[in-house]
């Protein structure tokens, strides 16, 4: 439900405008050098405040509650927490009767039967994924050489990435973005067969991550176009490296000794400043829905670091259950 | 590792040119009716013969050898072998000291220590699949009376697609090809939140079926280029329809109600009939490799039916899950 | 590693003398009332203060951090914390080196490479159970109106409990105790088949309760020396109620409507303070070893509560699995 | 549900009078030398034929389907299949009326809405445990040279096992018996904290073979009546050896290097040949039942091999998740 791997397993909790969020860490081998500095610099590239993000701003000061013992991992589950402290649950009044379009609202509302906390989007809120990239600091320790490095590509399908945010801002809307992921350094032979295969586990992590529409490894949609000529990869050395990288470091599956890459497609936040028409199920009608209150016009700024956070997860998870 | 599924569990085994392939399903209710003839017409959509579809046909007949009692399930675990009949083992010679580019013979390799099935693929081959249909029938029944429907939509970007096989197929080559899945008449409020979201568990497992290269949720990869304003679903009438669905039925990873819509990448067969330069551990040259044997022109033309079984088992899970 | 439950999941973290314990409890239903004074009861049953326990007096104050909203659960993660204040690290020094019997000083040391927390036996330590409680004071209103009571049955096989405690610490010593549990109300057909049956699934979540030495269900040990013509118990109504309960409430693995029944013997506290002559690591010889510090002269005058909230958890999961 | 473990898990399936029984092992290790052959000790041991046990005789033989290249495993799922040849289902009609009294037939009825298959005890029949003995073969192997030997060791309460059978035979009845196992060369830190203890996976499985009706640990039912002098076991060497073996070679429920030691009651055979006085679903009477067919008159006998088999499976799959 919400965790997610096998050796190295991850629970995530809170609600973004309840008391705290946070994050249990079960299964990190002990020994490991871990404070809580560690965690600021990846915190700090979620966190809002760059152009396109939300105004809010939290303090995101992660507390070690458990698994750490004299500065180093003790092989217990960690504990980490985050306070909320910047709430403002009175602009978030009657979404349980007026859904937000985009939102999960409805859905949220349908599946626990109207007792979900709708302050803020709730669990729903892109504040969840705090515990994320504090799970995902930990994993980058454990998979240490492998580096992942995820940056934004393109928004609004233009790569002058700032001009086309201040557009989107003043005309209080919102705009989409592409994220490209790659990890460097992987070994060859992680991931298991058939169902946990390495573009099965970083897939399903990802669509964890809210605002996520696509998903595609190497060639990806491309392939689609191509002959078999074209997109089988060559090997050329005794090392397993590629003349090409179309299959994204993964054969069967498995790694293959290449960067594992992979793109991601983010929509639009869905919160936007202007009315928008959608039905109001106290009235019976469609009528126009005004959102106040304080959004990001383009979430995909925060989202390369969540994405290089959950892909640690998975690779630290995977490469702890290799034998 | 090869099982899926929280409530409804799927076990897979077996490798290409083994005794059998099969599948173990657990958490099936009791009291479906099932025999084997409800297999067929899947395992026929599945099974190879049409044009750019290899020539190897197996009898692809299925066992079931428990959970079934006087033509019903009875609540304990169902057990569907195939027999691989129509194996030719010394087509795969050699492919331990050449591997073939594009395909699993050297991740198999390395994970395995050298201990992996090389014959035909082993446990990466796409039959494996066999067993993954079977257990989609079974969701088919369960999750009754959504509908799921995957076509092949595009082969080499085009749409002419019996053409564009032909053509390939007289090139020695293989070609991939687009894959669209509808599922209708979906509750709301299925799936679970963060680690568990719809697009999360399918995601997980249509990226289990060998040769996906990408998966998109409603806008999906067009979502990066949109704004808010447009992207946005409105809901119009009390059952929660929206009036675009961008969302592909999906918000906060639970669905919405409205359809589930998704599109996915399938990659050019690995396998094709020209010779082609790649390492050859033994040598340490690059050297042609010839890929003597049977081989699908375009698997893409194979896939529909597997991601639909793959999506009922997906739906069936959160089905039971769902309290 | 840290969790329980397939549908209703319990996450336990903490160290006795670290900042914090507590326990996530994920899959729990929404709208079931719940306030951090529902659980005072039951925490002050296992609370210390009574004859035969530790003088150490934590606040044990619950505090819920996530998935409540005005009053009930919200269908997300349930987090509850409990502060550590009164913690003496000084009384545990050296206890790497001088590794105390019957303690899991050793054990934890070599697992964890030494980066254990061995303040007060850590993650080890019988505080960790409050987490335990605290799910199973929910566990206990999802399975209403299952009733589950354990109570102390024998204090080193006496029956005048107290008096025995008594002489226990006055010789400076600690004693084993009896605890038996019954729960009633229980449906017909509740577990699971094989290796989820109702035995297996108690009898894991009781062996993580520490100090336990063996769980016997129905006729337990007695069983070995029945015959089948007295063992077996004869259904007498159509409702499955049984002239005898050998069973233990439980045929097959599967509840059969008559009570659960099991016993389990809880061994004696390790910790006493009368010198100890055991290994030192850093001397290389046997030497008595002085624990000071607070101890509970019978720990199992704490086991019944726990006993119950655990029992009440595998049967709140087995609930919200059965379809 | 019919699955156990996490980095080793193994399926089982089957009806005592279906088509086949068997288990699916996976995350076995590539490379370990398996054939057909290496099962028929234990299976000859588990076999009925001895005094006691049942006239029905299968072939019990293996058939290994997936898994196996060359003698050795290759790391993917090994699938071993059993067939039914033996089964007389004219002996089982009419339980879903007349319940067998200790048995499954009543629960198993009420479980699967009337849906089981009741012919000998479907899958809730000793037979089942079949594939847990072939995955204890595997099991053994990984754990070399960890060596596990169960034996029986009482029957009736008494030790002259042979006669008190012939005895109980006499009677037309059946009896119970106690079963010990111990574990010798563990390596010291197996086990994980809190809900994974090595007790706590011990008895999960233990529990999971049919007719277990209790376990203890060390010094089990006993430490209730000790004192905490007596009771913790002293170190006495740099090996971590313990002066006396109360603890059963488990602190915290991770091994400390001494020999795990448990002992098992079993229930006598809930089929006997006299006649019981039960009720009868469809007269709503209370009325004698005589179950025609074969019993064993001491399921105990041929327990130790699956107790053997099932404690492989817990150890290898810890094994497999130690770091």
């Amino acid at each position: 439900m919400n965790s997610f791997g096998t050796n190295f397993r991850v629970e995530i909790f809170g609600e973004s405008h309840g008391v705290k969020v946070g994050v249990v860490i079960d299964g990190c081998p002990s020994g490991i050098a871990l404070c809580e500095e560690d965690f600021l610099t990846d915190l700090q590239r979620r966190r809002s405040g760059k152009l396109g993000t939300t105004p809010r701003i939290e303090a995101d000061m992660p507390h070690i509650v458990s698994g750490v013992f004299e500065g180093r991992t003790c092989g217990t589950p960690i504990t980490i927490l985050f306070d909320n402290t910047n709430t403002k649950s009175g602009d978030y009044a009657n979404l349980q009767d007026h859904p937000r379009p985009g939102h999960a609202d409805y859905t949220g509302m349908v599946k626990y039967g109207g007792y979900n906390d709708p302050r803020g989007g709730g669990h729903f809120s892109g504040r969840i994924t705090l515990g994320l990239v504090a799970a995902g600091v930990i994993a980058k320790k454990i998979i240490d050489p492998i580096e992942i490095s995820a940056t934004l590509t393109e928004v609004g399908g233009r790569t002058d990435i700032d001009e086309c945010i201040k557009e989107t801002m003043q005309k209080k809307d919102s705009v989409g973005g592409m994220v490209s992921c790659t990890c460097k350094n992987v070994p060859v032979g992680l991931g298991e067969p058939f169902f946990d295969s390495v573009e099965s586990e970083i897939a399903h992590i990802i669509f964890s991550i809210p605002a996520i529409k696509s998903i595609e490894f190497g060639s990806g949609i491309a392939a689609a176009k191509m002959l078999g000529s074209e997109h089988n990869d060559r090997i050329i050395d005794a090392s397993g490296k590629t003349e090409t990288n179309y299959a994204g470091g993964i054969n069967g599956g498995i790694t293959n000794g290449n960067d594992i890459e992979f793109r991601i497609a983010v929509k639009p936040t869905a919160s936007i400043s202007q009315a928008q028409n959608t039905y109001n199920f106290a009235s019976g009608q469609v009528e126009p829905l005004e959102i106040v209150g304080r959004h990001d016009a383009c979430i995909a700024v925060r989202v390369p670091v969540v994405v290089e956070c959950a892909t640690a997860i998975v690779l630290a998870d995977l490469m702890l259950r290799a034998q």
